[in-house]
């Protein structure tokens, strides 16, 4: 992306803004099962997601969010958190993303992200990578995601 | 979920039905850039993702997908080949996600699903664990997205 906004260099975080132990929050966010129906319509339409009838029928014993679209969430509440402000240049992965306990209709959803690893690109001296994890709470204070991602950054230009 | 339909055992993929080097293919998918734009005003607004003009100015060019939206499209397309007819009882997580093409408004992609583990759980022995490789295709056949996934499955009850 562009890193020039209005005329201005004007990113709050660029790469070497990043430390190991940085930690970002966002949060909370209500999920509703409009949403999740919505979601799981479109991109995940296994019956614990799409029906209520089946859902209570199933191991989950009521309809739970998509796992992708709890990923999705995630992936809103960081750019709300830091990566909006950012200059983001995309992302190469994430790992071990864990789908640890199930988000319902009416959860209301944390997001804490600690900074793991910040790596210089070798080949490209103007950007970097930057390995975090992230931890994806509901309102009774459990974890219901987690997931290692990674972001590429660039450096602040000499101009900014 | 309900292992029954319509008062039928009736899935066609049970836990014991995986093996080693089973494919599954899915595809071709089209990409709209209305479906682009619309996943990531949702779930990932960076301007790469939102922003046709701003996209263009970016490392990428133009307006590429968000690569939760990727994944999510991934996601149907294993439904629509696979697990939309298994007896899945939701999933663990997912490992070793990686981007590696941008996907673009117009590219029509393809799924490959190979199962590479198959897991019989240990403390319940109805049910076990599938690891599966995705590799999904634009159509220059050029490999987009690569990713591992857990899937938890039924055995077929006696009675199926």
């Amino acid at each position: 992306m562009s890193l020039q906004r209005n005329g201005d260099w004007m990113f709050k975080y660029y790469f070497e803004d990043f430390y190991v132990g940085q930690v970002f929050e966002s949060g909370p966010r209500h999920v509703s099962k409009e949403e999740i129906l919505d979601f799981a319509r479109k991109y995940d339409p296994q019956p614990f997601h799409i029906d209520e009838a089946a859902a209570r029928q199933s191991i989950f014993g009521g309809l739970i969010a998509s796992g992708w679209h709890t990923g999705s969430i995630c992936m809103r509440m960081s750019v709300d958190a830091m990566i909006g402000a950012a200059a983001s240049l995309g992302s190469p992965g994430v790992d071990e993303g864990r789908w640890l306990k199930p988000v319902r209709p009416g959860d209301d959803l944390s997001l804490r992200i600690e900074v793991l690893e910040v790596i210089p690109s070798r080949s490209k001296p103007d950007r970097g990578v930057v390995r975090v994890g992230w931890t994806l709470s509901n309102q009774k204070q459990e974890a219901v995601m987690t997931m290692k991602g990674l972001g590429m950054y660039a450096r602040r230009p000499a101009e900014a």
